[in-house]
């Protein structure tokens, strides 16, 4: 053994990253098999790329987003970073396959950003990502539609019903609008990224941006606000199918060919959104704008109860505008060290996406996949499902992590604890497909092993006793039992060649038990 | 969209990484699922840690192997490195969470190591690890066996019948025998790791290598041999239990407390691994030394066949030792480049573990959390049952990746193509809780969509009719029936209302039909 070089060390986890342990890892791991089994219904294969990529491979594909990507220290060989999204590595994985024209894929994993963390929020450097995307050749909004989809047959599989909203909008009504209004082309980007603030800030603070930031005119902003306020869908005062004639009678618009383009296969989009059962689900809202530069069609954001900041909250909605502009400030100071215990307050979106038809162009030449797909932050719907857990929600999806038996042996002073045969019915059990544990002392006190039990939460305790094991005897005790006349509170004595059989049968009847319900049984 | 930076690149995985898509990933799927299960089984609860590690925790923790860890570059704040495996995380985890006395854990994820890759073996720079540990109090071996007895699990679990030897030893043993033998103190731990060459080089190479290299007297290495030669169990001409007996009856070596404390749990441990269904698999091999500084007592390797070098399979052990030698030079010169297309020759160990009572110790001062556990190199199992596979063995837990129901639709010239009514029925498939895939072409040629199932194997096709359609009908089809008289093969008309029920019938009835097997229907 060397010498020792850890003592007085620093014993922490590296700044912006959690270990993931006990009932949480258990949590986030049947979200994920949520996620993931209606990735499947749609037939969407899994795909797993290494954890980091060569740096060229990232570099120029996230603008100043870039500063954030953790770099591979050069040792020598090759020059890598770690993975910013899960976009960007399928992209690359489609250019290199050049074969596939068309792949449905799924990728859950963790993906890495310097960014400034906020715990509370679920804002971290290490956070887990679950993307699904489609690519290859479609009719107008069929593989669009079937990924909004998938976000509604999500949210659904994890019994958030009704608590999510999908903002949707289209990068092209978006690009099409800024042109009838005005903007110069040089400006879209940067224009359309400050209307992209208005979930966070006032009109008022964005139309500054705008005019003395970013040198707009001042008219051109105003004819901007008259269609970036227009909202239709849920929890807006108009329907998106009432929204959507609005900009079919909007003849400046319907004169323009993009918006002209995004707004008739919107049409389109609704009616396949209807079909899918997802139409209730979505707000159309002009004001969606989304951060990223690849975006070429329709991009959309789910937001949940909370994900506004508190001043855009519906209670707060009909505050004075100065009141709202004091809160923002503070808002906005607090922003990058939220202590918030609410985890549920301010967390932004809990998934986004949209289409990107040029990025596998992008590593290939002459590489035409056309993309769509959504990305969920799992990290937030962890937390977010956690804190209504907290607060009493039930799930049905959330599974018990405790064993099925727990093997005890108990006798007199002679007796050696019988650590061979508490292991031999614990293999049996095993090779039954069972779970069991037993404790590691070889002759351990009655009591103490009852406690461990119960520890574990295993619902049923099998018990050897010194006696009755010489006539090939068990005994199977139901744990956590009130009712002092059920025989199955104290134990109920077996052949030991029946252990498996009574012990699944034993099982199989507590789950109907409503007082052994707080065991938590699986 | 910012300028094209991408185009002409390098387009390819980072040295010594991969994609897993495809059959692959549902295969390692697969046996990753096998493993965890297992590792439930005994109540191990699963941990995540970060990718990356503070540079403080590993430092000094790998031995020389230190200069293969990856480093992130330093680009302002913490100074970290990519795990380099799952047992030092835990460690630091435990040692962080000091009311955590006692625990079962398991960990699946990737570990780094910036080694010469050998794809073929399955030696790679980015590659996963599969661990379970045991930390806290035990009575002697009563937690290395229940270690023991997940491994036999594992690889049954694996449907690795009798195809896999657990060669164990214990520290304490090598240690006493090495000072019954007379080996100089500061000289344990570099002839214990020339002995540790055994299963990769002769022991005329070896005593060589102790003499010449690490100035050992000669007549100290002869003593050595006699003992490293030791073997008993599985493969081998004596029983674990003979070999056993052998060293009980060596007065010099009982003499000694070290080896004298582990040949007498060495006892303890047989008796638990017989109870445990474990011990026909394991051969006690005094060879056994593992590389890692850190074991404290029973340690162990798991091999399969073709885990050895070819020069020491049994088909050619009984060779001269001149031919040996010269196999074993070409073996080492090849052994950095290896580009056989046989995975199952010369992998190494594909589990390997034991115990590690200080570890945790080096973090935290005065933490007694004795340790022990396995880890399964992922990788290497994959490649060998792929291997397998692809020589027509079956494995019972491979899963078909194919969705159950293909939904298309035909008619007429005046006929849309359906598809917001075939999205309708596939979404009542996926709420029904099966998966269902359509063609994203608003109108679709029949054999065009034929092809689109037959390729994604989806075992049953539902077809709209234009004219059933109105009816409010709907076909079922039984895809790739050879049998014509089987109103499946044609399809059977049935109504639109009862569509679920009748998928689903037609699901189990297929799983029994003998000429769609070739589906591989899940």
């Amino acid at each position: 053994m060397p010498k020792d070089k850890g003592k007085g060390q620093q014993l922490k986890n590296p700044k912006g990253t959690r270990d993931w342990s006990g009932d949480d890892v258990g949590l986030l791991d049947d979200i994920l098999a949520q996620i993931s089994t209606v990735f499947r219904k749609h037939g969407a294969k899994k795909l797993d790329t290494p954890v980091f990529e060569l740096q060229d491979v990232l570099k120029g594909k996230y603008g100043e987003d870039s500063k954030l990507i953790y770099d591979i220290a050069d040792q020598g060989g090759e020059l890598l970073s770690l993975r910013y999204d899960l976009t960007v590595p399928f992209a690359r994985w489609l250019a290199m396959n050049a074969n596939i024209k068309s792949y449905k894929r799924f990728h859950i994993a963790k993906v890495y950003r310097r960014d400034q963390p906020a715990i509370a929020k679920g804002r971290m450097r290490e956070f887990w990502q679950c993307d699904i995307d489609f690519a290859g050749p479609s009719d107008p909004m069929m593989m669009d539609s079937e990924v909004v989809a998938t976000i509604v047959e999500v949210f659904e599989a994890l019994e958030w019903h009704g608590q999510y909203t999908i903002k949707i909008n289209d990068r092209r009504i978006l690009d099409g609008m800024f042109e009838v209004c005005g903007v110069p082309a040089d400006k879209t980007r940067s224009i359309s990224s400050a209307v992209d603030k208005l979930d966070k800030m006032p009109w008022e603070e964005v139309r500054k941006e705008m005019v003395e930031t970013k040198g707009l005119d001042g008219e051109i902003a105003d004819r901007i606000e008259k269609y970036v306020t227009m909202k239709g869908g849920k929890g807006d005062s108009q329907s998106a199918v009432e929204l959507l004639e609005t900009l079919e009678n909007d003849e400046k618009l319907m004169a323009n060919d993009k918006a002209k383009e995004g707004i008739t296969q919107f049409r389109t989009l609704m009616s396949y959104l209807k079909a899918l059962k997802a139409l209730d689900a979505i707000s159309f809202d002009l004001s969606l704008a989304r951060g990223l530069d690849y975006y070429t069609g329709i991009i959309y954001e789910v937001i949940t109860e909370g994900s506004r900041p508190k001043h855009l909250t519906n209670s707060t909605k009909k505050e004075s505008d100065d009141k709202k502009s004091e809160k923002k400030a503070k808002q906005v100071a607090d922003e990058d060290e939220d202590r918030s215990n609410d985890p549920t307050v301010g967390v932004g979106s809990v998934a986004a996406g949209g289409r990107y038809d040029n990025l596998v162009g992008r590593f290939r030449e002459k590489a035409e996949v056309p993309c769509v797909g959504v990305s969920f932050g799992v990290d937030r719907l962890f937390s977010i499902t956690k804190s209504r857990i907290e607060q009493g929600q039930k799930f049905s999806y959330v599974t018990s992590q405790s064993p099925d038996v727990y093997v005890m042996a108990f006798g007199g002073k002679d007796f050696d604890g019988a650590p061979a045969e508490r292991m031999e019915i614990a293999t049996t059990l095993h090779n039954a497909g069972l779970s069991a544990e037993y404790t590691h002392k070889a002759k351990a006190k009655l009591p103490d092993q009852f406690k461990k039990a119960e520890q574990v939460g295993a619902p049923i305790a099998v018990i050897l006793g010194q006696d009755e094991m010489k006539d090939g005897k068990v005994k199977i005790k139901v744990m956590g039992l009130t009712d002092e006349s059920d025989p199955r509170k104290e134990g109920i004595l077996i052949d030991m060649a029946d252990l498996v059989t009574e012990v699944k049968k034993t099982l199989a009847d507590i789950r109907d038990l409503p007082d052994v319900q707080k065991l938590d049984v699986k």
